[in-house]
């Protein structure tokens, strides 16, 4: 279950993706950073009740900021809020950020960094062990075009989800719309979406009468064999025994379309109905369930002039942008699921139910 | 002008202030910290463009921490983020924060520790220098119980506000509550209100015809000399010819009042109305003008039962406190002006209006 067979967020240009965790003696946690280096329009939408955020106020529409360069997820719960420092450090040093100063005359930049964290404290064994600026630095500087790893690494290296391992998924689809939809009559353009998703949910991932992830839809799994499901139920059973924890479900959907930072904003809101679809239930008291949204901008949709860009047509191309983003999301869950391995206690899809297997 | 005629946010039970500051060799920066020992109900209103925060999305009313132990106002811009890391590991240490475990088996504690920042980059002579996570260490062990330092010092030891130095200013106000307005005839009830501010407003903090603060009714302050008024004059026009840049006012309003994570907020929005009494104008799309409100619940609203509680009492004592909070947030806007040193190229209003002391 290595393979993704529905693309990568780095297929979206502009788009890179680090890792760095550590695992073993106490340890079992880590940092994802998505990285554009030439920018991106942000968004965000918080929809968990116990989120952990930082700078997310920033990237509301009405506000200032209308460039990001990374976007940090992380383990650690609030302590691993820290990591955002190192990535914001890293930037820095490359001028990446908020330019401060007359035009001519830059004094510094100033880089704004979003982040959110999962609870994953004592997975590995201590509660003292969490990621800190050093692990935002180290993803960052790993970042790279090619598809990233996924399951049990990065912020997804001490996660879980409904009794078993978590980890941390990507997906991505393109998007054909039509010259007629943008007012580019025979001129069809090519919209890239991606996702990257942390699992970490209290919600289980697994519909219980298949055996198959909520999403499976596409990712050409097989219903698992009538033994693999009895050893899937039992686990699920465990969990749902369990007591509440606390969990979350953080990520980032992108797309090569130059959307407005309003536009990003839906973006990321209607990716978590991908969530919602994935992960039942969601979005809890006890999830920070997160979504931040990118616009790299490549892909214009249509080239109105400024009085049409919010014609009827523009929120057509747009709505399948959107749908595309939540059918990403919750792509990147699932591979998050049959992705991850077996860490710590808990066994993980793929261990369970080998007879899913492509 | 080294008195606090409004008294201070230490004034309520259960709040105090520390500060941490660094001046000289490059540095003109701080962190203040505001410390609840006991806990608090917290909320925020974030109405500047501009913002620079963490830990704001937990505060919603809909979402589940309902208690916050410290808040963070830093410079630093968004590197200062960092200042809330030693915060965070300060109240870990001392087992305050959101418990994980069960009841009778508490694993440890995440400390929610809100924070927003103001841009003070280089105006000590470095832009590199900036609060890390030990400045919010330090300013978090030093909080006491008694009236803080206020002027230039913590957060406000670079800010400047519309020509002038800016600085830290706080205000407490005692609302009398009639027992009748709550529905316990015959037993009145007290509810002190207090407010600390960090005034770096890209506004001017002072009405050009008096010479006098916008907010200065009550201050006790006398109108300034013709020849006062007119270095005051020339001081203001210097910065109104000046370029736009990155500035922010942030603050904490608190009470003693036992309020709802919903009314905290509605006292965090209703605070940003004395901000904009106080600075003119306010909340450009410069600054990150936020404002954190905290209920430490020793004054009881009235006794109602349950099903009494949102009655239009209720709401008539609330509106008090409202009132007080757009009040007192003002007076400690003033305050930061009248209490600031020269630190650097900035004159101070005291300097340049010796006149108007009391």
């Amino acid at each position: 279950m290595r393979h993704a067979p529905l693309g990568s967020i780095t297929d979206i240009p502009g788009i890179r993706v680090g890792h760095h965790q550590r695992s073993g003696r106490g340890w079992q946690t880590g940092t994802t950073v998505v990285f554009a280096p030439a920018g991106a329009t942000p968004g965000v939408s918080v929809r968990g009740g116990g989120p952990g955020t930082r700078e997310t106020d920033a990237l509301h529409p009405e506000n200032l900021v209308e460039l990001v360069h990374a976007v940090c997820l992380t383990g650690g719960s609030a302590f691993g809020l820290a990591a955002a420092d190192g990535v914001v450090a890293w930037l820095e040093e490359r001028r990446l950020g908020f330019p401060v100063g007359a035009p001519d005359h830059l004094i510094g930049v100033v880089p704004v960094v979003p982040a959110a964290v999962v609870f994953d404290l004592g997975r590995g064994g201590s509660f003292a062990h969490r990621p800190d600026a050093d692990f935002g630095r180290r993803a960052i500087a790993a970042a790279r075009r090619s598809q990233p790893a996924w399951g049990s690494v990065g912020a997804g290296t001490g996660a879980k989800a409904g009794g078993l391992q978590g980890g941390v998924g990507t997906a991505s689809t393109t998007v054909s719309i039509t010259g007629d939809t943008i007012g580019t009559p025979g001129i069809d353009t090519d919209v890239v979406v991606g996702a990257i998703a942390v699992v970490n949910a209290n919600g289980s991932p697994i519909d219980p009468t298949s055996g198959l992830p909520w999403a499976a839809q596409g990712l050409g799994l097989r219903r698992p064999s009538a033994s693999d499901r009895a050893r899937l139920t039992a686990a699920l059973d465990g969990q749902a025994a369990g007591e509440t924890s606390l969990n979350t479900t953080i990520g980032v959907v992108a797309t090569s379309a130059a959307l407005t930072k309003s536009e990003v904003t839906k973006l990321a809101d209607v990716a978590h109905d991908g969530l919602a679809r994935a992960i039942r239930p969601a979005h809890s008291m006890f999830d920070g369930d997160t979504v931040f949204g990118l616009a790299t901008g490549d892909a214009d949709l249509g080239h109105q002039p400024a009085a049409m860009r919010s014609t009827v047509s523009r929120q057509r191309a747009l709505n399948q942008i959107l749908t595309a983003a939540a059918d990403t999301f919750a792509a990147a869950c699932a591979h998050a699921i049959i992705a991850a391995d077996r860490r710590g206690a808990l066994p993980s899809y793929g261990e369970l139910c080998p007879s899913a297997r492509r």
